[in-house]
């Protein structure tokens, strides 16, 4: 198969104008799918179903006799402090175990330090002028969306095959004490599927930083979230932190959104215990504590770390086909072509590709015209502007297979046309 | 009976002795009873034992099929909405239901106010200088510690009996801009279990005030929590800010924390339909959604607002024998003493006593040294300062009846001896 570069003119019409038809083909059918968001499956969600019911009247104390009905306990209870330290690799004093929501985690992380500084000494970055945050890009949306709320400037850093580049990062930092944090999806990084390698968690870890109060937020959001045999590995930002002298550098976040219930699960923020203090005396004035059933509801679930794995693993085999489906057509409709560059990621919900510059938004429209809604183009990026205006996020958890197909061949017949046209 | 002030030199002395065996009899008991917080007791608790498992795998659709296990819908479930609307008597689009604590949603809108004012045309507070908020007291230390956490100033204005001291508080939010707010326990106070009259509650819809960003927090945390069977009336705010021409002064908080389950309930927000749209704008940064599992927990157990009207005479069954408790013994051991006032609440969790001026301190503490833990002296005011040193809230809810008993008899021994010291 040639490449489009190498077709003729004439090779490039009749391309052309098949590929016409068969948009139009998929235009007729008026096809109603949705592949804007990484939301679990119905069936995923089948599989914690036991959760609903394993807290029941005759269960409700935790294991040190806590009526967990009742107030109290503002970082969660013991047991469950005990399962989400062995999820996050952190000691129980260096962990917070809340509600439903690591996102309001991270987002209450940054008003506090908006507020109150992120230490006893340090300033209030509301207090300091043109604080700015490096943004990782392509990323996660939501990330960026708590930036711009707080009218906190977004560095756009281009991510590698490494995760981050770590030349442009350190040089950022070092010189503009302005540059007050990262967002990091470190593992299975939405969208691009990335595992940092440990040079780069050692690199954050240890880097000189202008500002004395710069913190890591570290979205682990997919820590065991593995579509192989083989999951990839993750070094310990935290014990890197520690090796390095900086041991309160980062802020470290987890949830069971896609473990268990994506609106109903138990979120968790891990960090020294330096800062987990710092944190917890604040917390004290925004809630007599979260909801403590939800986290024996979890706890009894699971049992131990082990639980959590063994039910990953029947969520990969969920998932694993619809990723399958997205490579194989990708590749089918794509492959040779040099007009795409695809992800395949091994872990996390998403698949990224980059379509020839300039052709995003216009894809993205296409699509949904034909009734396949994608996440907007440029939302992978800081103020949803993609300066190659080229990656688009492919979320195929939630779709049954079947679907993925067809929006996925659509996807390509739209890039090849925008290419085309080009 | 003599009042104190009647007594001889003799008779005291007769007196003092007396209570000093009994307040040592005490102490050689080592008693160990909590009185310092208005938590529902386990038999409260188990009145809801069935929102445990009334939500099932055969179960967990909201009426309008939204699969409650999943992400989406940042201001709660349409029946939750319905049936919280009706609980707080307004309309579903002034409502938001959210998760387990209504602390918590009162402050991060105090956080938002902080940080992006309180209406898109606002100034954010932590961007004006010196400000304050009015703080009737004596009233609940969590509201005053969401004050000091924000270094806001707090200024107290002393109850009445009518609940608030309107010709006071209209002139201070007439005259100083920096006062932006207002804290109230509107029904059933804490601790004083005052309802406001109509006549209070039309004044703060209606006052002039200085600051055009001004809210009144309503705190409405005991509005179906009556004791007896002839319910107070409150007459309703946002109605009054409505005829008052200020539809936008008013954020009203109440959750089910002690209706349900104290730590694992449902909490809302209601406000006008306009303060609702820009809270809720700035809401989606935070959370993708609540826990809307547990909104359909409670919606399916209440079914409606008549089931909450039900379930809450079954809590005053409970509660009315302590309450009971609470006035019995403080009238017979202090009944026509003259030394000290107290409450006979209608409803709530508390009853507020006051000690002769310069007396709760040492009260509480001769309490806590005889194994009686009350609230802490101070607590009911702003910066722990009880001006007159007399305030103490006293919290029946939790300890059998026989412990109250005991504990209230001891109080009331304490205040006498340092009746008789003063």
């Amino acid at each position: 198969m040639n490449t489009f570069e190498q077709l003729s003119q004439q090779e490039k019409n009749n391309l052309k104008q098949e590929l016409d038809r068969r948009y139009e083909s998929f235009r007729s059918k008026q096809l109603s799918l949705n592949m804007t968001r990484g939301v679990p499956a119905p069936e995923q969600l089948d599989l914690s179903n036991e959760l609903l019911t394993c807290v029941t009247e005759h269960h409700y104390h935790s294991q040190k006799g806590v009526d967990c009905r009742n107030y109290g306990g503002v970082d969660g209870i013991p047991e469950a402090k005990e399962l989400f330290a062995a999820y996050m690799e952190v000691a129980t004093d260096e962990i917070v175990v809340a509600g439903n929501s690591s996102l309001n985690l991270m987002h209450d992380t940054f008003m506090r330090a908006m507020i109150k500084g992120v230490m006893k000494d340090e300033m209030p970055w509301s207090q300091q002028k043109d604080i700015k945050c490096i943004c990782p890009a392509p990323g996660y949306d939501r990330h960026f969306s708590i930036c711009d709320y707080l009218n906190i400037q977004m560095i756009t850093v281009e991510m590698t095959d490494d995760g981050l580049n770590m030349d442009e990062i350190e040089s950022l930092v070092a010189n503009d004490e302005g540059i007050k944090g990262i967002w990091c999806v470190p593992k299975y990084s939405n969208p691009t599927g990335v595992t940092y390698t440990d040079e780069v968690v050692e690199r954050l870890a240890a880097m000189k930083t202008k500002a004395s109060d710069f913190r890591i937020f570290w979205d682990n959001a997919y820590a065991v979230h593995h579509l192989t045999d083989t999951p990839a590995q993750l070094m310990s930002i935290l014990d890197a932190c520690k090796r390095a002298g900086n041991p309160d550098r980062v802020y470290m976040f987890g949830s069971t959104a896609k473990i268990t219930f994506a609106g109903a699960g138990v979120a968790v923020l891990a960090a020294s215990e330096k800062n987990i203090n710092w944190l917890r005396s604040q917390m004290i004035f925004q809630s007599i504590g979260p909801d403590k059933i939800n986290q024996l509801r979890h706890v009894t679930f699971f049992k131990n770390i082990e639980g959590i794995h063994q039910l990953m693993k029947k969520h990969a085999q969920i998932l694993k086909p619809k990723f399958d489906a997205v490579q194989t057509t990708l590749e089918k409709e794509l492959g040779q072509k040099g007009i795409a560059q695809w992800t395949n990621p091994k872990g996390g919900y998403f698949t990224s590709i980059n379509t020839p510059n300039g052709c995003a938004k216009k894809v993205v429209e296409m699509a949904k015209k034909a009734g396949v809604m994608l996440t907007p183009a440029g939302a992978t990026y800081p103020y949803q502007k993609d300066p190659f205006d080229r990656n688009i996020r492919i979320a195929p958890s939630f779709p049954p297979k079947a679907d993925i197909e067809k929006a996925i061949e659509l996807l390509a017949i739209c890039i090849q046309l925008a290419a085309i046209e080009n």
